[in-house]
């Protein structure tokens, strides 16, 4: 087995601190972070609790400890979803994305041998998202994270089709994280809004870019969906029936087969199951799926790429592809200067 | 090859003609049909059409035509889910059954040869529903299609548990089919409820189940869900790692790993990809993938049964299983009398 320098794609960072962002916007509903003793915080919403978490969320020395350990060469920072504020008014949510931003580029610049970033946008304001996107490409980040939906807007909308525009005009990498789980007030057990709901989410945000023909008309766009597409891949086959059977309902903006853009755009290697990944691999190409883990949160793999390391029957070839040259390629990046 | 006689499990069917609802109840909400020339008919709800079907939704002979171009030997026949009615007053719902279950009686006992039966019940009162299941059992019915949900309740509910309950002591089949599909509202274009909101809807119907510890309850309940269990097969690996990671949330009500109870409950092939079915059937266990088609709705397969004759590396043991002996043991039939 082939040592190669793995990329994780899917990790999510915050600042250790940021301003009360209800006093800075003057209404609530942002998130805030209240620390414990030096390991822990709260995350919390008006005052109400909702996530713990550790020092590895924002402590880049913690992180680096920890990719020694897994063998983690270098981690892609993004945002956490609930820090998206696409509900807030634009001006407030551009300001807060230039916070995380800046925030992310500065931990980056501080160890770039060891992280590469992605950007968040105000994407409820796709005009103001676009410029931001601009500064995040200046800033040296590699693109940007967004989520599966912009409120009442889905993926095809036209103003998030502004945004698509510039990240494939200025060649930045796109990576789409579920949030705001659809059905969740039909789920208050058993953190089915993250078994069920983020797998939809990340269905209906793929669905909507291709019967929406965003993949159609901006074939350059590099995508990457979040936890290996969600339920997609284990569907493809009811999208191209459907496609088949209802060109009334699903080729209204695009004529072209869904199928067609198996191999157009990429998932993340989380599916916590060594034949789900294979069958992974068969559905998207082996060119296609880019090893994640959802660092540091605890849906995510626990030993980032221990269950590409349990996967013996992978070739070195594709082993490689996984952990590496598929992050290089969605990313953009240079090969040379991570070749690890 | 070898030829075996297939049985659809996954079919539906409607009365030609049935009551005025409106009228019968004296509110609306009800299905209404109305036939056009003899072979087509609208769907609607207080007056508003939503669906276009033909006479093979409601004709056993035109039915029977159709099963001798495709191969088929035996129809399940359950009503179309938009007809629960779970919404509706619980005696309402429980008159509205007795007449669809009725109805499907009269077909079978008519064609014994060519048809088995699935009733219809009242979910939302479920001491009326257990006795409806009990007269089903009488009219020879081999058991039950329910909803995903019903209404507030998941399928974890002690409510619903009464009617697993009954149909675990009364060895009657449970099969669970999507209705009433989540995050509907946000997937107005390109029949997205049906591509994504279903698939999520097979998987919270699973995740309630095991993590309310249904199956762990009632280990000899037979039950099977509809499209190849949706999205559940590939997020088997999330469902396990939550439970892992975050038991305070996912354990709370039964601690037994999800993945215990794959082999325990069975789901249709219906995922029109070969690589997926070659997928469901590692993970569900080859006896516990079971022949369904979705007749004569659109999403269904054209040709009932071509997939599985399209995938010659099948082996006849499995092709078999799938076609044959897997709806034998989840309908609970006497394997003589359906040897084909």
């Amino acid at each position: 087995m082939v040592k190669v320098p793995r990329i994780d794609i899917h990790t999510h960072i915050l600042p250790e601190t940021w301003p009360d962002l209800k006093e800075r916007y003057g209404y609530g509903g942002f998130v805030s972070l209240h620390h414990g003793d030096g390991c822990n915080a709260t995350m919390a919403i008006d005052g109400k609790p909702f996530r713990e978490i550790s020092d590895n969320c924002w402590s880049p020395e913690r992180r680096i400890e920890d990719c020694e350990v897994s063998g983690v060469s270098l981690q892609v920072l993004s945002t956490v979803p609930v820090m998206f504020s696409y509900w807030a008014k634009p001006a407030d949510a551009l300001d807060l994305s230039k916070i995380l931003n800046d925030h992310i580029s500065e931990v980056v610049n501080q160890y770039p041998d060891r992280f590469l970033g992605l950007g968040t946008l105000p994407m409820q304001a796709p005009d103001l998202a676009a410029r931001e996107l601009e500064r995040c490409k200046s800033l040296g980040l590699a693109g940007v994270e967004i989520g599966t939906h912009v409120n009442d807007w889905n993926l095809n909308a036209p103003e998030v089709f502004t945004v698509f525009q510039a990240a494939a005009d200025m060649d930045q990498a796109v990576f789409v994280h579920p949030w705001d789980m659809m059905g969740q007030e039909r789920m208050p057990q058993y953190w089915l809004p993250w078994l069920v709901g983020m797998p939809a989410e990340a269905s209906l945000a793929i669905g909507s870019m291709i019967f929406g023909g965003v993949f159609e008309r901006l074939p350059d766009l590099r995508v990457c969906f979040a936890h290996g597409g969600g339920a997609f891949p284990m569907t493809v086959g009811r999208f191209a029936r459907g496609f088949e059977a209802r060109p009334d309902l699903c080729a209204v903006d695009n004529d072209v087969d869904p199928r067609s853009y198996l191999g157009k755009f990429s998932v993340d290697s989380l599916v916590h199951d060594a034949g789900a990944l294979k069958y992974l691999l068969n559905v998207m190409g082996e060119n296609r799926v880019v090893f994640g883990s959802d660092y540091p949160f605890p849906l995510g793999e626990e030993s980032p790429g221990h269950l590409l390391d349990s996967m013996p029957d992978l070739s070195d070839a594709v082993r490689r592809k996984i952990s590496h040259d598929n992050a290089v390629e969605f990313l953009g990046l240079d090969p040379l200067s991570h070749a690890g």
